[in-house]
């Protein structure tokens, strides 16, 4: 299985409702063909200088992540929902134990 | 519950071993009092541009967290073992859906 990660930064002055219904978006995505688990959210503020939000989502192979990375919609939201807000994105995939 | 997101970059020349060595000790870490579960790795390179490595540690409380945060040994492995390697280090804590 594997995690993928995106942590991001927001621009200044985008205000908490407008992430939320990026990442919202995101929640409410599926994918023909790829079933996938995707939690994400704001930042709790537990710790100075931490990102404004991050995304992960669990995919069954590298194969299945591919298709979900090149899904349309899921770049419809990418460009129109996330790239206005972010003043920064960081993405890695990495391998989840067996058993995940 | 909690899920703490670390992303991070390494330093040019910093060998795939050493970096998984660090990985490895926040796998084995434990912390009195705190149940946790704690995946990571490094980029499986499905995407140009990817961070090197991740964790993600799922808490049942922010108060574990806190606890997790502040710990001496968990301390320990980020000044000895991360530090040294990394050249940026970015995370987040989001809240978990119920059920996480």
């Amino acid at each position: 299985m594997i995690r993928n990660v995106v942590v991001g930064r927001v621009r200044e002055g985008v205000p908490a409702e407008q992430v939320e219904a990026a990442i919202q978006a995101l929640r409410d995505l599926t994918v023909e063909g790829v079933e996938f688990r995707l939690v994400g959210g704001q930042d709790r503020g537990l710790r100075e200088g931490n990102a404004h939000f991050a995304l992960t989502a669990d995919f069954v192979s590298e194969e299945a992540y591919r298709i979900y990375d090149a899904d349309p919609e899921h770049n419809r939201i990418r460009r129109e929902l996330f790239a206005p807000i972010a003043a920064s994105i960081d993405r890695i995939q990495f391998a989840l134990p067996d058993g995940g």
